[in-house]
């Protein structure tokens, strides 16, 4: 019996850094989970249905990875998906103080494990909320997220070309 | 004449960590004022008078000890309260950068001097905004702050049992 | 043909730190352009007129130094600019990490570079922000930015004296 | 077939911040290796033999956990024994850094992935190093490490009482 | 009955940067010992003697500071001089996870508290190493630590003018 | 009349990090001198001459790139060549940290400025000791440096293939 692991994030939309955490996590476990959280006090630009759909296109070159969605506690999440261990990534010194924060926590509630994984490099200055404000603005974030997303990104904020 | 020292906050609502704060400093000064802030800005959860409230009761076995709310500068506050000292715990680098950028501007303005405390790791991962937001999602925060604050937090979230 | 290097910020208003920065960085290049982002996002207290007439005031002194205003992307108005080079302040470890984050996107973009200068230490713990946020309060900012910055500030507040 | 992981270190001797860490990854992993590096770099005080003795019995009680011990590179003992993870604690950002770098390097020369683990806050300042300063100088080191261990170290101090 | 604070440090010898902190922290407390450490694991330049002279010198405008030295641990030297408080300044993250590793230690062993003052931004840059040095090789170090303290420092170099 | 500037280092032996750095930084200056610290303290594998040969082997594609050495204190150097700006890769905020002090004692003695640039982040992991470190251990350091510096540290660890 192998172990479930859960991979959480807002996801909106995946970036080619979460995808290289999702792809080399995955390889160690028998099942990962890619958990795409509600966060609706996060406003995010797509639903959550959208980036569900995002995401399984994204990932489904990946036979052992799933995605689901889920609100509420993360803690209960895993419990329900019979995940024994959350999976981040880790880019920089404050997200390492976040997320030492929330794991001290998730497994002060229920013993979840949290591992965290180095983000590669090429990606360290990648995240969702900063292609959105880059693409915003006109600019090309071709590469730094899969095309098709990039394409549905486009069309979200009216640029599609 | 002893030393009178300040320790601000927010208290919405008063954390474990903070208790050890206040606890710990508080036995090497003659009085330690348990300073609440009004602090509309971060639309707390509780108001100006039950944070008050909540403090006065959880620091109650403390004979040296007072609990005061104030809103505007800490400085002048202190000065109102004859306090020479302001003391703050400190979990992590991200507190250690904005604390110090504080400290330096508060002694700037009226040579006012901050110490600070290390929170004890058993509360590192403690703060009241992440215990709100577990409580309002139905996570167990028992133990992370006194039995009535809970109770007083469940209630005030609609979630008393 | 010398370099043209570019200074960006909001500006809300300028501060001794910023002009510290412009001023020893200037010195190093042909023509150094601080660019007042309009970022209506951050809610500025001051017009972007008003915050390029008060920077405009506050380099009056340095013949090198030009001030222009932008929105959108920092590397379109560089390009705009003919500036091939970023120059940045930086305080501490938070600013760093964000920087750098900032930095390896708009060089990803179109190669910009982005050189950082170290703030002076007399101005490590003054911010905008803060000053905005102490001066509301009736604290004396003055010395933390010019003096006739402060006396704007005052009156924008409803605080001349 | 499950996973095989790699915990490695200089074990001198084992803390328990070690061994919360080989516990609680153990769980999760086939087998876990606690491989000890003979490091003369460092000049151990315990000699590779006795490090690894004092470690083999510390985990005598978890069926999983296997200890070994290696020169050289991480990563091609890691090939030896077909371990495709090594997991590593993190206490401080300090560790974060220097293991991040050590991380990319290995992924780097063979592709090994690192997973690390947030320490229990309660062994957040705990070191072997610093086990060895205090109990040296004649400090009780009790419950920083198993009891059998810190006689061992008291014995080799020239301490035992 | 007031309280007596330890300021604890190598001294090798006595800057600006430590003369801030011990003066500062000095008026919130009856008795501020500043302690010596032997320390010889450092290879001081000064004797310990002379270390202890320097620095009586130093601070022989302050009336409540005296000056002493120990060997072994601080606890026990805290418990020695009934010394409730170490007083520590943290000038950068980097001393901050150190620091806070033997407040921790610290208060685990005997219960002592630690009190961290932040340096003053004028002094962030300075260390006795820096300014050894700094000095070594023909820098000018004036105005970094006191007039006398320098002279004893370029003679000890050999290169008294 | 353009500006010249110095970018300091052991140089023991360069690195593609270095490279990168010395290139990038070199375009928006007329001259940059790359500055080989002889840094016995260092213990370094290469002599001076060496490292000075390996370099200018490795920059000679760089036209206004040029090599020099110096001993004692950068800012006497810098003098020396007529450099007003010091130029430094930043890797990490370890890295930052440091290079702070050092760039306010610098500017404290001289007034030389130092402008930082982030290093690429392919480089991120990469350094003269750990590339030495895992070559001495057999680990393929290829596209870490040149491949005629890689055949020449080979050489020099006695292990050219």
């Amino acid at each position: 019996m192998g172990v479930t692991a859960l991979c959480p994030g807002t996801f909106d939309p995946v970036t080619n850094g979460h995808l290289d955490i999702i792809e080399r996590a995955g390889r160690h476990f028998e099942t990962l989970v890619a958990a795409v959280l509600e966060n609706p006090a996060k406003e995010p630009l797509f639903t959550l249905d959208e980036r569900v759909a995002i995401l399984k296109e994204a990932v489904s070159g990946l036979p052992n990875v799933e995605v689901d969605s889920f609100s509420g506690l993360l803690v209960d999440f895993a419990r329900a998906r019979e995940a024994e261990v959350v999976v981040k990534g880790l880019r920089a010194v404050s997200d390492f103080e976040y997320e030492l924060q929330m794991a001290h926590m998730n497994r002060h509630l229920t013993g979840v494990e949290t591992f965290f994984v180095m983000s590669d490099p090429a990606w360290s200055y990648v995240s969702s909320s900063l292609i959105k404000d880059v693409a915003s603005h006109g600019g090309d974030v071709s590469g730094l997220l899969p095309d098709f997303a990039r394409d549905r990104l486009l069309e979200q904020l009216g640029r599609a070309d």
